[in-house]
Parts: C-alpha cells; sequence; structure tokens
C-alpha cells in the first residue's frame, strides 16, 4: 500500500468537514480516482459519502488501500496551516504511521486500524418523487426555524411543485418556512412527498454545507432524505442521508 | 378583541429588550395608541414602564385587549428577520395564539392567560429633587467601575449641582466615578441627594440602554431611583424605577 | 515611603501581563529608576524578572520601597482606561492604600502586606551554551504544534546552529516544528543543547510576547531554559526563567 499526496489546508478541511459532523474516527479509501470516505453514525441514523477528486491535489498517488484516521486529531494538525498552505501527506508502510509536513512543521499522525472501526455503510438506491434545490443558507434557516419550538422537522414537497415547506410542531407552538417556486434554485416532484426527521442530525449535517453551496434535496413520503452538494470548487462531493422518524400520531 | 400589526424587527425588538432585561413573561396591553408594558421582577425591586407608539409601526389596528406572552419565545422568533425586515402579528382570537410572519417564516405562538401572569405595578409618582441626563455609555461605565469591588452603588448628586457621583465601597477597596456639570448633559439639583441600590438590577436595565441614549436620573435620599429614556427615534419610551437598599451602617 | 506615577494604561498593562501570567499577587519595588518585579510560581518552575524603567512615565517619583498588590485587582481597574488614557498612581501612605486615577474614576486599591507574598525568587546566573533569537509568534507556534500531541515540549539547539527545534512527543504521535538558520533572527550555538519543558508554563510565558517582540532564548542540556525580550517600545524589560523538567527514558 502506498499512498504521498499534496493539497491545500482549506482543500484537505473543505473534505473531512462533512465526515467529522457525523464521527470521530473514519476509514479513507485511497483510490486512484481521489480520497473517498463513507460513514454512519453509531444510531446507523445519519450517513455521509465523501469524494475528494484528485483534481483537487497539487499531486496524488495511492493504490487503493484503506486507513484508519482520528478525524479530530487529523483536523487539529491541518488547522496549524492557514487556508492556502500547502500540506504533503505521506503513508509510512513500515510504522503504519502518516507523516504531515505544513511548511516547517513535521506531525507523525499515529493510523488507527480500520478493521477496528464502524463498518461502511451501504448508501441504498432510493426512489425519491420530489428533488428540491436549495442554497446552504435556506437549509441553516429553516432548521433555525424548526428549532424555535421542537427538535423535529417535516420536509414537505407539494405535488403542483409550487412550494416546499420546512415545518416543526412544538408542544404549543408551529412554526412554518415556505419556499415558492420563486425561492427555489430548481425543484420538480413527481408525486407530494413528506418526512419526518431529527433536527439535531439535520444540523450537524448541514455544518458543512457552505451558506452558498447548492444542495440538491431528495424527499420522499416517509423514506429517507437524501442532501447531496459539492464544495471546493466541486473538488469535493458530498451525498448525506439521513433515515425518517416515525410520525407519532 | 382584535389586534394586527405591522412593524421592522428592530421597532419590535427595541420595545421588548427593556423587559424582558427584568422579566421572563409579560403582559402586553394593545391600546389603541400603541403596545404598552408594565412589569415588576418577582422580588418588586426594578420595574418597568415601556410605550411602543403606533407611528413606529407601518400598520396599527387594536381595541384596547391584553395578552400575555413568553417574551424570551417571542424574540427568539423577531431573531429570525434582520433588523430591518418587516414583522406582522396577528391575533387569532379563536386559538389565542399569535400569527407572526416574516417573510416566508410563519409563526403561531401560544399566548400566555394573562390571569397567570405577575400583576402589573402601579408605578408611584415621586418628588425626586435630584434630575441629572447622562449618557447610556456613562451609566454603564459606572456600573463596570462599581462592579470592580462591590455588589452595591451609591448614586448622589451635590446641592450645588456640581457634580454626580456613582461609588461603590467594597470591603477594602473604593471606586468613585465623578460627573462634573461638563461630564453631564443636563443637570438640576434642588436638595442633595443620595441613594444605594443593587448593582445587578441597575445592570439588568442599563442593558438595554443604547450607548447614546439620553438617560434622565431621577434621584432622592433612600428613595427610589427613576430612570426614563427613549429609543428606536423616540417611538420607544421606557420609565425603570428601582427600589433603594437600605444602608447597614 | 513614598510613590508618584503617572503613566498611560498601556505602559502599565504591558508592565503587568508578564507577571498575572505567573502569580497572582506580587511585590512590586518602587525604585529610584523605575518598577522592578520578581516573582515564581508556586511550584518553584517558572520565574519572573520584569523591570518597567522611568521613561515609560509621563512623571515618576519613588524612594525605593516596596508594596504588595493583587494583580487581578489592579488589572481590571487599569482595564476601566483606553489604552492611550493616562492613570496616575499615589500611594498613601497613612491608609496604606494606593490611590488610582483614570479621567473621572477614582479607585482606592487596598494594599497586600509584602511579608505575606511569597519571597522573591533569585534569578541565577547560568552558562547556557546556545542562544537563537525568534519571534513571540513562533514561539506561540511551536507551542501550539507540541500541544496537539504532549503536554512537554523539547527545545533542541544543533551544534552547527544550523537548526533549533521545539519538539514534542505524544503516546501515539509525534510532532517537530524545525527553524532554519534562515527562519531565526539570530543565533549562536557554541554547544549542542536540548532540554525538555512543561508545555503549560511556557504557554503562560508567551501569553504576554507580542507577536512581534523579539525573543532570545538561552539553551543547554537539561538546564533551566532563559527567555528575554522588551515590550513598549523597550520601556518594559522581561526575563523570564524555566526550570526543566527530567526525561523519564
Amino acid at each position: 500500500m502506498s499512498f504521498s499526496a499534496l493539497a491545500s489546508v482549506d482543500t484537505l478541511q473543505d473534505a473531512l468537514d462533512p465526515v467529522s459532523a457525523l464521527v470521530d474516527e473514519c476509514k479513507i479509501r485511497l483510490n486512484e480516482d481521489g480520497l473517498s470516505i463513507r460513514a454512519v453514525d453509531h444510531a446507523y441514523v445519519g450517513m455521509v459519502d465523501m469524494h475528494l477528486t484528485t483534481s483537487g491535489f497539487e499531486a496524488y498517488e495511492a493504490d487503493g488501500g484503506v486507513i484508519g484516521v482520528s478525524l479530530d486529531r487529523l483536523e487539529d494538525v491541518l488547522s496549524m496551516g492557514d487556508s492556502g498552505d500547502l500540506v504533503s501527506l505521506d503513508l509510512n508502510e513500515q510504522t503504519r504511521k502518516l507523516d504531515i509536513h505544513i511548511s516547517g512543521l513535521s506531525y507523525t499522525l499515529a493510523l488507527i486500524d480500520p478493521d477496528s472501526i464502524r463498518q461502511e455503510p451501504d448508501i441504498p438506491e432510493l426512489e425519491l418523487p420530489a428533488r428540491l434545490v436549495l442554497t446552504g443558507d435556506d437549509i441553516d434557516y429553516g432548521i433555525t426555524a424548526a428549532d424555535l419550538c421542537s427538535d423535529r422537522i417535516t420536509l414537505r414537497a407539494d405535488k403542483d411543485g409550487e412550494a416546499f415547506h420546512m415545518e416543526a410542531e412544538g408542544d404549543t407552538d408551529d412554526v412554518d418556512l415556505t419556499f415558492t417556486n420563486d425561492d427555489l434554485l430548481a425543484g420538480s416532484v413527481d408525486e407530494a412527498a413528506e418526512s419526518l426527521f431529527s433536527l439535531d442530525y439535520l444540523k450537524d449535517m448541514s455544518r458543512a454545507m457552505d451558506t452558498d453551496a447548492e444542495v440538491s434535496l431528495l424527499l420522499g413520503s416517509e423514506m429517507p432524505v437524501k442532501l447531496r452538494y459539492s464544495r471546493n470548487n466541486g473538488h469535493v462531493e458530498v451525498v448525506n442521508m439521513l433515515a425518517p422518524r416515525i410520525k407519532s400520531e
């Protein structure tokens, strides 16, 4: 197994943020076409599938191995650089450690045995009848609104595609944030769709969405929701999936 | 009872801040000439009397009813808007809820039975012989200074009107902040006046005073102090009253 | 004993910061040539020797007395002024208190009996074979790097003067920050030197070093390190000394 790469600090941070929002440690697949991470939280409710393509690197060489890393630790090391600084990553096969260099700084990061890390989830193929495109900022605003009165959020798309709703029902208060077609970046609704989700998970996921990210939200009825977006000028592609909660009515 | 109003977010925030500094819930009087709130803290030490006049609204209609609200919750909803955004408030008499709209956001706020809220205090008419006008910033500075060594503050006006003092005596240290006539915006002292107050209450009250607010401070000897100021270009008028503490000498 | 001085707020803050980083109270020597403070932390591991010369004052008069002060309290009072504001300090011999004035504010600070304060340490004369000059920013960066994986830091100078290292060995990870001759402001190494130190102490000391301070670091092998720098345009001179830790190998 060999791995050697050179990239800017912010590229690596942009790639890791969506993963560290859900898990503390993960397997990184060192594929020929770039780095890939798939992870699921300990309750198997939220998933992330991230790909950082080779075009995001200054230099990249890998042969398909898998390493396990502590994301906290790796992100702490990256935070020693300024966002444009170049970082080199080199796998030392003998020591099973990752050598990280940022200008005068050398950091030797101990790896984690991949077998000790929660297995990578399969991201199921689902037929989701509604697709709505919003900005990261829109999603964040809807979450903040729902959070005013509840710890759950209903995502709802009308059949005629005229509106998308982020709604919450609290014990005494209700909130409804409505997006008309004009508010959405795009949208197509083959069938009305409505599902209920845990707000905390959606909050964690949204933290890695840039304000101006174009987020595709794929929705069904009492189905998982898929959130798909890219960042770092398209070098980083992210898919989040979140299992629905059962309505207690 | 009917109530319907349209105003900017910051106007409503400017009106509610002075009240939420003292209490968590309050009655709001929906008078024809605007919104009025009178409230006293649970220890009956600090009072506030706030009036937001109809000229502060884009549209206003009310017939003298009274509603009870949770201030935290109402302020959280308002914080979803930017300061210039328009908010509409509509009382739904059937549900006894307040419908709040800020652009795409609809929030239904459950009201509180006014009878379950602490009774509105009478703000007594008092003959207070000293009147001094300071900025909100001055008052804040004096409170911070007193806080260095004590949890109480003495407000003192000299007979000749030459000086106003904010003073504190700690166990070992003392502090005295002196305002000469030149430091004051205005002042007239018919009789020397000096009273001792709890610093925490004054701190809470001062939090809603804008830095450049012109605050009229009416002082007597071992009497309550009255603080009168306006904000939001005069649309909001506030009177605070704070009971004195007995000197333990 | 008489003492009376006038200086800007930031001059006094610049003088006290390096001391308050290590101790809560200290003796201040009111010498004819300025204020001097020597102090050691309760574990006798870190020392500071600070001198604020008379040229840093607008006015200064002292005759060699010693006072004891609570640094927290004195710094809190200074924080009431803006950095360019003038502060007057006057010792009231009868009350044994220090009268502090910042524009309209008068603060009477109770002094502490100097005999109740930990004795001033002797700063030993040491032959330290390596001298390296770095910026305060460099030292701060090295400390942050070491902190990623350990609570101890090794400072190491190579014999040929080609490099200075700030290193740390954690349970699983290592870090090495290398400064070449080009990275250093100056350096002369008569003999290779390497010592291990507690990171927390060095962190506290570095907090008072300005980003662009030129810090002379005097290093030996298993010897204390000396850090010497000035601030406030040279009016404040500081020497820190830190005892080494024994390598547990």
